[in-house]
């Protein structure tokens, strides 16, 4: 089957772009001289998860524990839950870790950390805890320079059910930078702030064994990582119209794609209606703060390149519309043509869909099965 | 199973506001003299389909053909598809209506006409068609003064393998409105401009059987249907944070919710992190137009009661970051306390979860699984 045969809409990953983009980043770690520990939340896909170990099995980070079930089945035992749990799931955390996974947890509270301590008692386990460090996203974690972060790490490491598995830091605030050397600076700023933290806890007689981090904008613009152990990145296996924008890599990088059929053509109006809508595509607006008219994706051709002078203006639930600037209104696009769409942020375009066609080129030569839920 | 002992984020559906709400538009529709074919798009779920026909099997509107599916086989026989189709899945919809679903498909293009034609004709079949008509939305459909329309009208009526099953319209143009007076000016234009387009093909001397309208913002605010046969909302089921703000309702009418978790408590910021992100609320930014800081949904105690002062200011992926007003930061919510959020669009959250828990009061009664995919 070729990809402009697929029932529309259709998320297609390009096997080419995935095979360089995972092993690129494999290669900046191993430069970087940390452990590569990809976030697979982005694309929740054990095939990816390999490729992105270079065809093993290796250590991942995930986003839902049904992600954790899901790779610990096909192998995957050493694995970071980088969410703060809610309490009442830590026992299935334990049910994993009774199965022989290595899963981390990670914490930003003391309730939490007596949580855990309290149900790892209850089963007689070990669980290993990661310390969440806020190094300026300002979402979660605890503030570095505070004294509750060592605390916790404190009492983690003297606990008799607890392991302190490290220190671990997001910088989820590089996604509001406006290109690559605003990135980079970011990427000092969170390597500085959770070493600096690291060599806290040590001066106070903490072990700590890990100092993790990692976005996908600061693993593409770090230079120097000394004083860490692994990076986390997850969206680079796909990237997306947003990396695009703040410089982490090349449209024609971007390996997930929707393909979509035109359903509907106004050419007087420059308007044309694709049937990739909010429930293809996800309402995720872009690097608005870039450019507050980037639309909802990148329209491409089928085979891929780029389409200047259309943006995908709104989305309903199963409409997109397409704008074509006036210089583009003289191209036609008639009803039945199939674009490609690289969505603003794969990793919510990529949750819609049941499946992946991957392509080779303009072959589809697998479909593979993401996990999903929580 | 109570409401509180859900693993979250979980989707809840209030049974007496659904049985309610559902209730309320039968009588509506019938005060009204109108055929209601509600949209199903926003649940999915046959359960709902058959409560808002008072228990009975009724017609529908769907909008992917993997919810035509589901309902007819679940013996929903009469089906409008409402999002203009994409050529290649014309034998999709055969396949149904030789399976003896009476399956209407829309059309606003003349090329549209001529594929589905085709493939009648290669079928053998007689497929229903309606003209898509555009009344302001600027999405889809035919201009209501122009001659395509009518063009195609005529073309459809003299085929020998097609039926004009009518005229249509949505208004969804209501949904920028800033409050009921203003949506019950919209609704006047909708049913105007389907019902003079009506009498222009019949002054032309074509049959026109059906005259069909409706969003749920229009169906409230709708005072007289006179020219119009049936109305086709479907919010209204769950209703959502945005038909609140624009009055469709009030947020105690709202029947979806999500359950979420605090898993981050940050009170000198006056933060909470709550385990429903992107992937359980979407990321539908809400009635900016009315309140641009709206946030990504209306937080509520589990008990349903709106909480003043919390607002979901950002979504991540599995993160919701809840901002408390100065007057609200004294109230405390530790980490594992339960919260309920009225999503912005329901149709969107509803779609991130693969099973809807029915909710009597507090008591989980049931679980409902809706259609998924295309």
């Amino acid at each position: 089957m070729r990809i402009g045969d697929l029932p529309t809409p259709a998320a297609v990953v390009d096997l080419a772009r995935l095979t360089a983009n995972t092993s690129g980043m494999r290669e900046r770690a191993a430069r970087l001289g940390v452990r590569l520990r990809p976030h697979v939340k982005t694309h929740k896909c054990v095939e990816i998860a390999r490729l992105q170990h270079g065809g093993r099995i290796g250590p991942i980070t995930v986003s839902t524990l049904a992600e954790a079930r899901a790779f610990a089945s096909e192998g995957f035992a050493d694995v970071t839950y980088a969410v703060p749990l809610a309490p009442e799931r830590i026992v299935e955390v334990a049910r994993l870790v009774r199965a022989g996974v290595q899963l981390g947890v990670l914490v930003d509270h003391p309730d939490a950390v007596a949580a855990i301590e309290s149900v790892a008692s209850v089963e007689r386990l070990r669980l290993g805890v990661w310390v969440k460090v806020d190094s300026g996203y300002h979402r979660s974690g605890v503030d570095p320079e505070g004294s509750s972060g060592l605390e916790m790490a404190a009492r983690i490491a003297a606990s008799a059910h607890l392991d302190l598995a490290g220190v671990l830091t997001h910088a989820g605030h590089a996604y509001h930078c406006v290109g690559r050397e605003e990135v980079a600076v970011v990427a000092r700023q969170e390597r500085d702030v959770i070493t600096v933290f690291a060599d806290r806890l040590r001066a106070a007689g903490i072990v700590v064994p890990e100092v993790s981090l990692g976005s996908t904008p600061t693993a593409c613009a770090a230079d120097d990582l000394v004083g860490v152990t692994e990076m986390r990145p997850g969206n680079y296996a796909f990237y997306d119209a947003f990396q695009v924008a703040i410089g982490s890599c090349r449209l024609a990088d971007c390996a997930l794609s929707v393909v979509a059929t035109v359903i509907g053509c106004f050419p007087d109006a420059g308007r044309l209606v694709v049937d990739a809508g909010a429930l293809a595509l996800s309402k995720d607006p872009g690097a608005t703060h870039l450019d507050p008219g980037c639309g909802f994706g990148r329209v491409c051709e089928l085979d891929g390149r780029g389409l200047d002078g259309l943006r995908v203006a709104s989305l309903s639930q199963e409409h997109g519309v397409v704008m074509a600037t006036p210089a583009a209104r003289s191209a036609r696009f008639p009803i039945g043509t199939k674009l490609r769409i690289v969505p603003n942020h794969s990793c919510l375009s990529a949750a819609c869909f049941d499946r992946y066609r991957v392509a080779d080129g303009d072959r589809v030569v697998a479909e593979w099965w993401p996990a999903r839920g929580w």
